[in-house]
This record gives structure tokens, sequence and C-alpha cells, in this order.
């Protein structure tokens, strides 16, 4: 492959980078220096003739987002970071993988400024990216006016086989063909190399007319390394109508002259030797980790070109105030930005795209639409009688779906199952309009139900990518049993902490007919079981109303998990209490003997037995717990006051899974749950048929009272 | 759209079939008829002039498999097999979707003869029957001689636009495309609508491009219900040298004349009056559940078609066995069935594709391979010193690669990482023969190792079709973290209770600089809350000969979970012990006053930590327990000798969420585990970071013991 480095301050800054990729990557003695390596030229073209970034301000909503999907290329993106004046410093780089530096073994987002999202786990950056171009979209027809585009820019990706043979990637580029998302700009780095060897082990697909046949335009260059063919491909790529793919063919490890090419240049270091035999054949003769003044002095360039770019977008800003004082006061709120389009300091952290969604839609005039959202919309939903909570979430959904114009999402094919569907509210299609235009900006028809299609894994990473872009409140609806699908892109919210909210219907053999293939029995337990994700599964109407109450004030992703048949309202339940996490809804007017736990459709049972119980005698308490992670968050005052530890005869009852359970009823057979995959059948008959009964929780605290007797008294 | 049922007996039969799918929904009053109904045309040629099999033996190796990967349209296949002969009476149709009834919301393998896979969540089914071919390809490798081919047979799949929409499904068929899978022939039912409306308002791919795009043919059929084009299309399809995807155009809900072509069609049962009008239109006037006599003699028919068929097969299976009496006992044990071809009965049961595995390299002359499995590797591996459990792994399967020519797997790109390449075995490579033929039948090119791509969901559920096949036993690597990627299939091994083995590595923190991404934190928690799994995570070399034994042994999947850093030997551990879950393998020479239990990595430390305290006269045992599940199998006896409930000072060390481990420790305070996602950094750093040391385990337990003393002396 012949190099044909143009221009000489491109080709010096992409010599730098390389040294510096292989200087890390050494310095580590662990990394991926392959990719990197042979990305050097198209990333340092991106960065520097293409993107519109501003280096001094990393979160200015004008900006153009770029994702490396192929995470384990970091160090190209670090090195790209370090030379575009960015504020991650050769310390951070010399320290490359090491605990404590901000330049981690792959792309964090929140550690790095810059890096727009997280990236490792092959496939989530490209569909993150479509959810950008998601958010864009919406933002874009919300609050673009003719003659004043405030929201546009490019969702710029580079994307590896690996990326590209995943099916969350086949999905989410379906959707972003099918609806034109042009904004979106994906380069593929074929370098024909996996880790197992070359990609004709394994594919032999022709990935150009795969994209073609979703919707995209596709492009090509035969050679990374020229320059002059990389800045042509990017100008027609500017001039698009549809998402594009360019396929650039790269050599991997390039130009280190014996393991380019070879697997060996994947994933491990090149070693001091293939270094410098690297170093010669580059002419590069500086110690390592040197940043030439001609580089240093293209970094000044880049910033002040960042600094221009964005006082521009600041000055269609302030025209758009003028015209629009209104759009611009939310824009701004929407962003976490002042009116001149600065982040304000306090903004720019981690937490500000939750803190700014939270507040995306407040009126300054009226009250926070989400204040005492509970209490409101439980009032709403009183006096419906047993109503199952899907239903109650749909209810408070149009409630919120007035009120709050940031909460944008949808349903993987279940939209009516899962009662997720914004009524009166436009919806996402495909348009023919260049990207940046004012896309269905007429009032009324600002896209925000999204028809995901049969595509949860996308639907969950796109959420991602739109809680990451800014200015919208993402949701995804699915059965709970499909959460599995989308598993890793969940884990993923949960590590980055964003506001996606996870509307899971059909929780449990409630399901009925459809039978084991359909019915949760580990689902609740795996979702507690990640950390940062908070679990609710309310209990009636009331409680399904505390619970959007939770979700939409968290700072991290929450997983609303509801029944398809109607339950409640039970006695004594309170939105308000959800926050809490556990609570007593019922109370016996004695002595305490015995706790029931339940949650969801299995309060309803627990009452049930309480009353058995109370009236003969026995001094029980129901705590509805809808949230184990609100609940542990508590202070122990408030635990001990709800589960007191002196009383030890517990009960849980929850149709799923005992386990996890014993962390509050000491031990697993304390639980009147499910042991096995469930049947099909109706629903009602299947709550008998597995025992969740309250003859059988009678039966359960009965045993577990004698033998707690007869251990206090041998 | 104009039906064309040329010949009578078939539209007799499809108006019966018609006839039953609306009545047993009806009957159920819940369902899904719309797919089923349109589909009746096509499952009826199928099934009557195309799939070859025998009624009255549904598991004779030699058959075609038929997968309905639209499970939802369970009542197609019900009414196909009731027709065809198999047992599947009318009283299980009657009580569809009823407790107990075999004729479950969807298919269930196991429940219901002639149903290959339970199908349901979509795009499972397609990626099944990719295993299903990848399967007979090996088997037709191993097998077939010049001149006897015992092993060949169409892999036959319905699939619905939301089948085709799951990435599960594109990476499967990117798959079996390169690897031109000429067995395999999916039916397209294009009828363009999904539960929330039409496609177009969440697709507009051209499907057939697509398909074409990885490799497959393609054929049209524009009208679902004209039988001359179905029987044309199939035709052609019979002569293919790759895998095929056939469009059909359907009509949902067809005939039915005011529902079809609606989402109304899909989901819910058509109502009484549609029904009647659907029956009038057809000139049905029968009663519910009615199968005319000739629809019956058509049913004969294929029973005497079906003994003729399987009689051919043993007529070439006899001409085989004179010719290679030593294969033909090997293909025989590997399916369970006497020399003349017959299942024998013990084996037609859920459970004779495992039993048949086990078995399936026995050489009657010597003793079982796997006999002394544990004992035997364990002794090969000792005197290696530290050594990464998945490196152990990497020795015992190339010891079983050996012994045990039935073991059939590989790595989504992870081979050399996961240890899991079987050397000097066959790999699966493209082949441009016509299907059934004699394909790498040369000694030694077996294909044994598959390069599955960076496609772990793929690989998970076609692993559950090669176990389906029979004849084969499965196993699929990636690291831990990527257990997410495919669990969805997980789950379905487990339903089914599948003998597929997870190789799952770098199992903690000690992943080390890949950084939080790549780290499994809630994974291990996740994958012992599947019903059905067994997980397994071996402290040393010994162990890890012990896990394989038991996955071996196991009639379910199993996981096996290996560290990526060298640990062990661990004093006193044995891989004998593994299959009861738990074993001490420390135990102090004093009185015992706290337990310690830990699990792969962390048993090394948990033990260099009990000498501290055992030093301190301290009696401490320590508990390695390398499965959850085995140990609960085991008697209460033995439980309760391993953990004594009189020692309440218990610490349990794992480098993952505490979650679930209350149930042995009694509180999650009690684990010294991760409470966080991991970090970037080397794994040794990592351990030390967060806690997970011999000191931290010191300190806790002289916490516990010291609370646990003011306790019983207030």
């Amino acid at each position: 492959m012949n190099a044909s480095l143009t221009e000489p301050a491109d080709a010096l800054a992409i010599a730098t980078l390389r040294g510096l990729i292989m200087d890390g990557v050494e310095a580590a003695k662990s990394g991926h220096p392959g990719a990197a390596l042979a990305l050097a030229p198209l990333g340092w073209t991106l960065f520097r003739h293409f993107l519109r970034f501003d280096p001094s301000t990393p979160e200015w909503p004008g900006r153009d987002r770029f994702v490396l999907s192929c995470g384990h290329a970091s160090m190209l993106q670090y090195g790209l970071l370090h030379l575009s004046g960015y504020g991650l410093e050769l310390d951070a780089i010399r320290r490359f993988r090491q605990l404590g530096s901000p330049a981690a073994g792959h792309p964090e987002w929140g550690h790095v400024p810059g890096v727009e999202t997280t990236t490792g786990p092959l496939g989530q950056g490209v569909a993150n990216a479509v959810g950008m171009a998601l958010a864009q979209r919406h933002l874009a027809a919300r609050f673009n006016r003719e003659g004043h585009t405030v929201i546009d820019g490019n969702i710029v990706v580079i994307a590896s086989d690996g990326d590209l043979m995943e099916g969350i990637t086949y999905e989410s580029s379906a959707l972003a063909g099918h609806l034109r998302l042009a904004s979106l700009l994906v380069f593929w780095d074929d370098n024909r190399i996996t880790i197992d060897g070359t990609t004709d082990k394994s594919t032999s697909e022709d990935v150009l007319a795969r994209f073609r046949a979703q919707g995209w335009a596709t492009l090509d260059v035969e050679n990374g390394d020229d320059l002059s063919a990389l800045r042509a491909v990017i100008d027609t790529a500017s001039r698009r109508d549809r998402p594009t793919l360019v396929r650039v063919r790269t050599l991997i490890g390039f130009p280190a002259p014996n393991k380019q090419n070879s697997p060996s240049a994947h994933g491990a270091p090149l070693g001091s030797d293939e270094v410098a035999a690297t170093k010669a054949l580059m002419g590069w003769k500086h110690p390592p980790f040197y940043v030439p003044a001609e580089v240093a002095e293209e970094r000044e360039q880049l910033r002040s070109q960042g600094r221009a770019l964005r006082a521009a977008w600041a000055e269609r800003l302030r025209a758009y105030r003028t015209a629009f004082p209104e759009l611009a006061a939310e824009l701004c709120t929407a962003f976490g930005i002042d009116s001149t389009g600065q982040s304000s300091p306090s903004k720019a952290s981690r937490s500000s795209i939750h803190d700014a969604v939270e507040q995306a839609s407040v009126d300054s005039t009226a009250p926070h639409p989400l204040a005492d959202l509970a209490a409101t919309t439980a009032a709403l939903l009183d006096g419906e009688g047993k109503l199952a909570t899907r239903q109650s979430s749909g209810k408070v959904l149009a409630f919120l779906a007035e009120r709050l114009p940031s909460l944008v999402g949808g349903s993987a094919d279940l939209a009516a199952s899962n009662n997720s569907y914004l009524k009166g509210q436009g919806d996402f299609v495909p348009t023919e309009g260049p990207q940046g235009s004012n896309q269905g900006a007429v009032p009324g028809t600002v896209p925000r139900n999204i028809f995901w299609g049969i595509r949860e894994h996308a639907m969950g990473a796109a959420c991602n990518g739109m809680a990451l872009y800014g200015g919208v409140r993402p949701f995804a609806a699915t059965f709970l049993i499909f959460s599995d699908y989308m598993r890793p892109a969940i884990r993923l919210a949960a590590l980055m902490g964003l506001p996606v909210t996870y509307i899971f219907t059909h929780d449990s053999i409630g399901v009925g007919e459809d039978g084991p293939t359909h019915q949760p029995v580990e689902q609740l337990a795996s979702l507690r079981a990640i950390h940062g994700l908070t679990v609710l599964r309310p209990a009636d109407a009331r409680e399904t109303a505390g619970a959007w109450s939770v979700a939409l004030t968290s700072p991290g992703p929450v997983a609303l998990v509801l029944t398809r048949q109607a339950i409640g309202p039970v006695n004594g339940s309170a939105g308000a209490s959800v926050a809490r996490g556990a609570y007593a809804v019922f109370e016996s007017n004695k002595p305490l003997q015995a706790l029931l736990l339940a949650t969801g459709s299995e309060v309803d049972i627990a009452v049930e037995a309480a009353a058995t119980l109370d009236a003969e005698g026995i001094g029980v308490r129901v705590v509805s717990m809808p949230s184990w992670e609100r609940f542990e968050a508590q202070p122990a005052q408030y635990r001990l006051s709800v589960l007191p530890p002196a009383v030890t005869v517990r009960v849980a009852i929850e149709a799923a899974t005992p386990f996890g359970w014993a962390r509050y009823v000491g031990e697993e057979s304390a639980v009147v749950g499910m042991r096995s995959f469930g049947a099909s059948g109706p629903g009602s008959e299947l709550f008998a048929h597995f025992g969740i009964t309250a003859d059988a929780i009678c039966a359960r605290v009965r045993e577990r009272l004698v033998a707690a007797t007869s251990k206090a008294s041998p």
C-alpha cells in the first residue's frame, strides 16, 4: 500500500499520532496498536479537516459527534484528542491503561473530554450514533425554524469489521437507513483482520451491498493512507441525503514493517524492536511521546478554529433568541447552557445531561411539570379500580407527553401492549430532506414516537446515544422477557449513568398463554444485579405514578417493571413512598410477628394473606417493596423501621426466581416464588399452579412461626 | 390476492388446516391466527410434498428438520402435525394454550413430537436452523463415505418479518452464507404487517438484496396462496448450492374477509363473527375442529410415505454398516438408535440427545473416554504450577478433542484468548459442494472448529440447534462479559435442557487493562439466576478438569467461568469434588469459628487469609464453591457438613457483585466482592484497589467474630 501523504503538515501530525500510539501501547505493555496505527490518517483528517468542535468547550451542543465504535483502538482517540487541544495531556497518555489514568483501556465517557460515549463492546458505538442522529432529528424539528438552524451536525463513526458483524449494528443500520438519518457518516475500517485471523475465516459478506440494501449510500477509499482520497470522500459524503458508509481499506498495524496486515498487530504491543523498525521506516528520530512544534501549532489552530465555530453558533443562537425567545430558553435549558451558548461551569460535569433534561421543559412562569408528579398522576388514576400497571403507566405517559416535550422514545413493535405510544405526538418517519434541514418543524409534528421495529438491542443502545446527545429524555419499551435481548446496552447505560427509562411490561407468569418463552422468571434478579440500574416494580396505579416520578428524576437508568394483567388498587399504597423503595401497606393492630415482603402484582396477594393471618391473631405487616435499590439508598433508621431486625419470620412473595431475596428474608426457602420456568395457560391459573397464592403464603408463615418458636424454646 | 388452489386434495387439507387454526384460537380465546392462516398453503405444501419425515418415529435421524421461527403462529404447526399423523390429537388442539396441553402458546420442544425446537423469541429459530445445518455439515463429513450418504436432509424454516429484523438472524445468516450451508431453506412470510402496524413504519430494507449480499440465493413467490408457484419454487430450491431465502408474499389473516392484511389479525382471536364469515367465504360448513375423511386419508398416506422413507434410509444404513461397521456403530450411538435405524424406546424421550451424545464416541472395546475424566486430566495438569484456568481448560479440551469426536464448536473470534481451538482438528470452511455431498470426508478433515465471527448471539442459538440436531456436543466460547450478548439463547438452552457447554473466560477484574466494559461484575449472578443452567467457576487446574467432567455429563447447559490470569494450584483442591459443588480445601486444626466461601481465582486469596487467621488462633475453614447449582443438588447431610449451620460467622469472597450470596452468608455485607463496576489497570492492582485481598478478608472475619461474640453475650 503506497502512502500518498500530500500535505506536509498532515503527514507530520499523522507521524506524531502514530508515534504516540506506539509509545502509549508500549508503555502500558498492553493495548491494541494495529487499528489505531492504520486509522491515523483517517482520524487526523476527520479531526483536522472535517469535524466541528471546540476543544475548550467539549459539550458545546452545536458540535459534531465523533464515536470510535471500535473502542479497542482507543489510543487513536486519545492521540487525536491530545493533538486537537482537548484537555488530555501527555501524562495521561504515558499512563495509558493504568489505574487512575483518564486514558483507560477503552474510551470511557465522562473520563476524557471529547469522548462522546463509552465503547468497547462491539456494535454499541454504531447504535449509539444512530441514537444521536435520532435525538438530533427530534431536536432539529422541535427547535429549528425557517432561517434559523440551531440544531445540526454530523454524527461520525469509525467502526471495525467486528462492529459490523454484530447484530446490533445490523439492527441499528436498518433503522437509520429507513429513517434516512442523513447526519450519520460511518467509516468502516476494512482491514480484513480479526483476532482469530483473516476475516475470510468467518465472513464473505458484500458489506457495501448490505448497507445499500438498508437504504444507505456507500463510498469507497481504496487506500486508508491516501489523504487526498480521504478528503475527497469526506467532501462527497458531506452532501448526502441518507446515512453513508465509507469503506476505507487499511492494513492493520501499518506502517509496522513486520506486523502490518497480521492479527499479531491487533491486541498486543508491537514490541520495542518493531517499534524501532517502524519509527526508522517513518524517519521518526524523536524520543517517545514527542510532539513537534509544528504539530503543536496545528493544535493552536484547531483551538482557535473551534472558538470561531462556537462563536458563530452563538451568534446564530442570539438571532434565534431574538426571533423565538421562548424556544431559545427551552433549548438552553435542555442543554444546560446559558443564553450565550456557554456551558455553565456547574453543568460541564458528567451529570449535565440528566440535570438538563430534568429541566428541559421548565417554563419559567409555571411550576416544574414534574413537581408532585406522583401525587398529581396518582390522583388522575384514583378510582380506576383494577388496572394493569402497564395501563397505569400509559396514562401517566399520556399526562407527561403534554408536559415534557423532551420525552422521546418508543417500543420495539409492542407499542399497544407496552402502552408506550405518545398519542397526539409526532412519529419518526423517513424523510427525503437533507440533513440539518428543518424537518417536521410544523408545531405538532415534532417526531417523538420511534417505531424501533423488532430490534430490542438497537433500541437500547440508541437510547444511550440519545441521552448522550442531550436535550432529550429517551425511553425504550418492550416485554420484560426481551430485556435479555438488550442487556449489553442496559449495562452500558448503567456504567455511564445515563437517564434512560425502560418500560418493561408483561412481567411474570401473569403473561399467561404465551408460555415460558415469554414469561420472565430470572429477569428481575438479573436486572437488580446490575450496579447503577434502578428497578421499580409498582403494585398498583398509585405506585406506577410514583415509579414514573422516580424514573424522571433519577440520574441513571431506570427499569419500570409492569404487569400485563389488571391488579390493585392496594389499600394503603402511596405513589410518593415509591421513592423510598419499600414501605408498609398493611399493619396488624397487634404485636408484630411476621413480615411479608412483596412487589408488583404480588402485593395484592400478600395483603390478602395478611388479612387471613391477622384474623388468626398473628401480627403481620405487609411491605410493598417496589425498588431494592431505592430502599438500600435510605438511611439505616428508615430501613430498620420498615424491616425491624427483631422480626425474623419473614416471607417474600414475588412471581419470579427467589434468587437474591435471601438478602431480606434470610433464606430463599422463605420465598413464595418461581422455582422453574413458567407454563402456557391462563395467567390466573398459573398463579395457582405455581403456588403463588394467599393460602401458600399463610402456610409458609405458619410453618416459619412454629419453627421460630421451637428454636427460641428448645 | 387470488387463490389458485389447483389440487382439490390440497385445497381441502388447507381449508381443514385453516379451520383448525381458527377453532383453536377461538377456543383458547387467545393466540395468533393471522400468520398461521396465511401460511397454511405453504405449511401444507411443505409437509405434504417436500419434507421427509416419519410421524411414527419423529426422531429418526434421516429426517428433514422443520423450524417455525415465528413461533407465535404455533397453531399452524399444531394443525400440520395433527394432519400429518404425528401424535398430536385433536383434544390437545382443543385445549390450545391451556395448562397441561402439549399445544402450548408457542411450540415447545419435548412437548410435541415433531417440534424440533422451542420458538417464540424472534430470530432464535433461524439461528437454531443454522446450527442444525452446521451439525449436519459436520456429521456428513464424519460419517458419509463415497457411495454411502447416511447423513443429509433439508433444514427448512418459516420466518416472519420480525425474525428477519432481529440482529441474531442477520448474524446467523451471515455465517450460513459464508459457509454455504446449502441444506438451509428459509421461507420469509412477507406479510408487511407487524404488531405496531405496517412494516413501512420501521423498515424499508430490500430483504432479498440483503440476503444476496450475505451469499444466499433468493427466490420469490408473489402469492402465498398459489400452490403451483409454491411447488415450483420448492422444486427450484431443492437444487441449490447455498442457503436459500424464499420470499412468500402473503396477506396476514387471509382469507378472513374483514381482518386480513391488518394488524388486528396478528395477536388476537378473529372473533366468532369473523370466523363465521371466513368459513362462509371458504364454503366450510363443518363443525369446529372438523377433519374430513379425505384429509384423514392424506394423513395415512403421509404415514405410509414416512415409513417408506425411513425404511429406505435403514436400507442405506445396512449397506453402510456392512462397508463401515465401526463408523455405523458410532453413528448409531451418536443418535441413540439401534442398528436398524430404529430409536430404542428408552431413547425416544426428551433426554435422548444428551444421553446419546455422552456416549457418542464410545468404542465398545475401550473404557468410556470420559470415565475418570476429572482424575485423568487433573493428573495431566498436575505440576503445571500457576496456570490460568482458561489455559487449563484448553489443555483439557486438547485431551478431549482426540477422544470425543462429537465435540464441535468454537469461539466468537477469541479462540486464542478462550483457549478453545481444537488443534489438529478440521475447520468449517466455505464449500462449493451441493448439500448432502460428502464434504470434507477425508480422515482428519472433519470440520469441528467453527469460526463464529464476532457474533455471540448467533453462536449461542446455533449451538442450541446443533444440540437439537443430535449427534454432536456443541460448545461456544467468548469472554464472560459477552455472555450478555447471547443471553436469550442461553435461556432457551436452559429451558430446553440442551447439553451446550459455554467457555466463558476473562471472568473478573482480573481482565485488567481492558477496563469496566470488559470486566464482568454482575454476569455470575445473572447466569446463576437462570433456572436449569449450571455455572462452574473452578479455582485451579484440577477443578477445571473436574468442571469439564461435570459439563460433559450434564443433561443441560453448563457455563465454565474461567480466569484470564494465572492462579492456583490450590492445596487440597480436587477435580472430583467439583461435581458436589462445594467442599473444604482448608481446615484449621482447631474448633471451627468461621467459614470462608470462595470461587475461582478468589479461593487462592481465601486460603491465604485463612492461614493468617489460623495463625492468630481462629479456627477457619475455606470452602471452594465452584457451583451453587451442584451444591444445591447434594443431599442435605452433605450440605450441612460443608456449611455447618452453627458456624454463623461466614465471609464470601468473589470478585463480582455480592448479589445472591446472602443465601450462604446471611447478608451481602459479609461478601468481599465488587460494589461497583471495575476499572482499567493491571489486574493485580485492581484486586488491591477494590479491596479483594487476604487482609480485607481477615479484617472482615475479625469484625464479624467480634459482632457475633457481643451478640451472644450482651
